[in-house]
């Protein structure tokens, strides 16, 4: 196996594929060096004088090494794993550290399973996290339950990689048995523990750490940047569509640069397809004013260090031969893309095909409701004043208020005054379950939005001021697998995200026109122009962030960490 | 398994050992802080305010992390592991990356494991390495043999931690089988290889690397430096008690400091004991002119990462706690050693008991010759003119020359023009090879010196001017299983190194004085006092080092790579 490589490297043979006279990145001593790139059979083999039987000039560009994602969620970009490949990999990501935390809420071990499967026919490394966090709340129903026992037995098996976010830091701190013994799990076959802990520091973060955690993507400010550093996390400088700590970039020192690594997180597809994805970061970082070569090194060598992927991450003698050239060192327009040693994307084109999808049957009609009536809607108090979820824009932070209401026939009147229905149906295991409230702020009238992505257990979301359109929306994603619907009160227009009921089969071009003209039409219908039209109703189920949530078991108050009733 | 750190570090419990207001040397982000150092159960559980059931006042040091040897074969130092320990615990170091060759080409696998074994008894972490160069070449007779094949089969064994120097640097570039068969072994259970590669550059390193070597503890040059580092090697500076290149440590800069480590390599009980260990480099690369906290951190974290040990290198929690207070940052003299939470050393004494020893039957007695007699070392030749080699001070290249030479009885006659005798007796297997030469440059008359260190087979190298007291050092080390011995042509004086004919089962005190003793007498004969006594003896039967060499089959001309007759 390793002769053909030292056969290539001393020229006794011809290369496969030679970069000629390339400006290149110098990952382990920084700077940027000059030489001819040599790739045999998926490796670099050596850097120095080389013909190939390809060869490319690459005399105006700059070959870095390929970029890498230290932490993200595939599911946000409501596309496969083959289509997000599709969107990435010509911007010059080669490898990404997955947390398939979504699907997992609702197909357990099977999403993830699905996840590596649907990443094998692309040029795309992914690294697998068990999550951690399945379900992310005892308050809720979620499709599935990964506990402690689950992560025992599954956090060895061969295709994962390491444990998810640990989110519940509240748990780890307080030596829940449960989430310890995850960590304990993954800390014995050796499995790295990423962490998640916002605003923690001091004894706390001690504490947390104790648990063998060993990133963070959380940090907001710099006293909590130098802390964690300084405890020896790793920061990951967070570039996603909503949540962005990628200015945290400037409290990078040459002394402590080797400890930053850059991931997404949550990205959108229209942000990968239209900004970018690790690349744009790298634009980001260097427009601080980072230097462009830290940048370089922050999303290669340095998560490659973090996650001890082993010859990876620089541009060396059998180092992987996952190569980027880009047109210069602020741009980081990709004109190539090699993976494994194939040319995989050309002037931000992909070259591979994407379009036989893996789809098995068990991600496939993953939303079990009986079929809904407007009764179902009904909201029947006693009192004539009731709480109200208050949705604030470009935030997953609610605001809670008491509300006046108004009753017809036994039912709450919405319409008036911003008020909006809000449901959260139970849609993975017929539990009947309808978790009932109000909403103030969001703005939409005259029908009914719902859909399949409500975080973190992925029931279906829905509000209106019509109950008849909130059972159509619902019966509509019932027979679509999931995804997203609006009611006008008579027709309902629907995107299917066929996948899990949070990711499309489609193809990204495909997925996101019919994202965009279902936007415009909740837009028309009212939603405020501040809100992401749908994603800001994903998080209104989410029970870990204040102050007033909902789930399919009711309101919840984050403050009191109870479920409430919807009176006073 | 993870509550009671969690416990500890939230302050519930007390920790078991508190350092109080400690400056430490953050390795993380750089610089020095302050703050409690809170340890429990052998981990790190926190840094900041903590109380502790025990509590050691720090005000007046600085905290390091345990310091790590890179790269040492512990054989070198003559002692016992515990012995070895003794002596580097006090002087702050907690953990070595071990390489048994010499003891492996003596016993093979019986040796690492010997090692290994010898080592739990005492507070030190010895990472053990599966020497790939057993024997070191074909034209010799070694104890043991670890072909390709034996790598494959221990490789993966609980106690080995990677694949040790791949000092065959010449077999790896020109594909020998056997040899890329260890490497392929050991990448394929995912081990880390060391490298050995003197001098070479271009395509050649570039092929080198192509076998999957991460390390070099070689470089001479700032330009062998700068290539090595650029190609992603790990630069070992070495601080051995021979071989040095830690002065390569001016090429550090804030752009590569994080691929440079400190080894020792080879390093004598008198170094350790009155100079010091990893302590000793460090105070030398300060002196030099390097930061202190990069001389910390290339001891410490910098190794962490390239073995990928694991929560280790670094204070902060979850970290073992291997910790050294010193005085200061430049002298570097280590007050307090503590070894997995407990305090081992203090004032360069250790608190440990190194004195049972761990002393297998199969380490001992490994001198298997029969009963030699002044005829054995009769050189008969026919001509009047002979090949010798020619003893350098201070290297381990010899030269060769052509010497006029008187026979009587059949016998060349020596002691004359400052011409003796040099044989290497066979000493694993009963063979009864004698190799025999002619040596010019180490000025001894009157006698005979032997000893059972004769890199890197270690057969029995006897050097004199009396074929009866040749003999008489050598019955002598058969009978005390090795060590060194001198003969003045009537009595023969001896320092045992009783364990695989290479250590001393001796405490390092006793050890030490008798080699001094026997040292003395050495030079009293007339060694030259620009010569190691016995040491530089040693490297004259290893054939890979230019020019003249012998071994127990006989001349080995370097440059021809063949065993060649002592006749011209």
């Amino acid at each position: 196996m390793l002769e053909k490589y030292i056969r290539a490297a001393r020229r006794l043979e011809k290369a496969e594929l030679v970069l000629k006279n390339a400006s290149f990145v110098d990952v382990f001593s920084g700077g940027v060096k000059r030489g001819d790139i040599a790739v045999t059979d998926g490796k670099i083999v050596g850097v120095g004088e080389y013909d190939g039987v390809q060869e490319i000039d690459c005399s105006s560009l700059t070959v870095i090494p390929g970029l890498i994602d230290a932490h993200v969620h595939i599911e946000s970009s409501c596309l496969s794993p083959e289509e997000f490949a599709r969107l990435i990999v010509p911007r010059g990501t080669t490898a990404v550290v997955a947390d398939p935390h979504e699907i997992t809420n609702v197909l357990g071990t099977a999403g993830c399973e699905y996840i590596s499967k649907a990443s094998e026919s692309v040029p795309l490394d992914v690294m697998l996290s068990l999550p951690s966090c399945v379900p992310a709340t005892p308050f809720e129903t979620s499709g599935a339950k990964l506990d402690g026992k689950a992560v025992e037995k599954h956090i060895n098996d061969g295709y994962i990689f390491g444990l998810g976010e640990l989110m519940n830091y509240v748990g780890v701190i307080n030596c829940d048995a449960d989430v310890l013994k995850k960590a304990e799990a993954s800390l014995a076959v050796g499995k790295i523990i990423d962490g998640h802990a916002p605003s923690l520091s001091g004894c706390d973060l001690n504490a947390y750490l104790c648990a063998g955690v060993r990133t963070d993507h959380e940090c907001t400010e710099r006293q909590e940047v130098e802390e964690k550093l300084s405890k020896g996390m790793y920061i990951q400088l967070r570039h996603g569509s909503t949540a962005r700590n990628l200015d945290n970039a400037k409290y990078i020192t040459p002394e402590n640069m080797r400890r930053f690594v850059v991931c997404t997180d949550d990205r959108h597809a229209s942000d990968l397809a239209q900004k970018g994805h690790i690349d744009d970061a790298l634009r980001q970082m260097v427009a601080l004013g980072v230097d462009a070569v830290t940048a370089v090194r922050c999303a290669t060598l340095n998560t490659a260090e973090c996650y001890n992927l082993k010859f990876r991450g620089g541009i060396a003698p059998f180092y992987a031969a996952d190569l980027v050239a880009v047109d210069n060192l602020k741009d980081f327009n990709a004109k190539l893309v090699i993976k494994d040693g194939k040319i995989v994307a050309e002037d931000g084109k992909p070259l591979f095909d994407s379009s036989e999808r893996y789809l098995p049957a068990n991600v496939l009609n993953t939303v079990h409701v009986r079929k809904l009536s407007a009764n179902d809607f009904v909201v029947d108090i006693d009192g004539d004043s009731a709480k109200a979820i208050k949705i604030i824009a470009g935030s997953v932070v609610t605001g809670a208020e008491t509300v006046k209401v108004e009753k017809v026939n036994g039912d709450v009147k919405v319409g008036g005054g911003g008020l909006l229905k809000i449901a959260v149906v139970e849609r993975h295991k017929m539990t009947g379950n309808i978790g009932k409230g109000l909403l103030k702020g969001y703005g939409f009238k005259g029908g009914a939005i719902g859909l399949t992505i409500a975080h973190d257990s992925h029931n279906m979301i829905i509000v209106g001021d019509d109950n008849q359109a909130m059972a159509d929306v619902a019966n509509s994603l019932r027979k679509t697998g999931g995804g997203i619907a609006v009611s006008d009160g008579k027709t309902v227009q629907t995107l299917a995200l066929d996948i899990a009921g949070l990711m499309s089969s489609k193809s990204a071009e495909d997925m996101q026109s019919e994202m965009r003209a279902l936007s415009e039409k909740a837009y028309e219908m009212g939603v405020g122009k501040n809100f992401e039209a749908f994603m800001s109703l994903a998080f209104l189920s989410l029970p870990v962030i204040p102050e007033l949530k909902i789930t399919d078991r009711g309101l919840f108050d984050v403050g009191k960490f109870e479920l409430v009733s919807i009176e006073n």
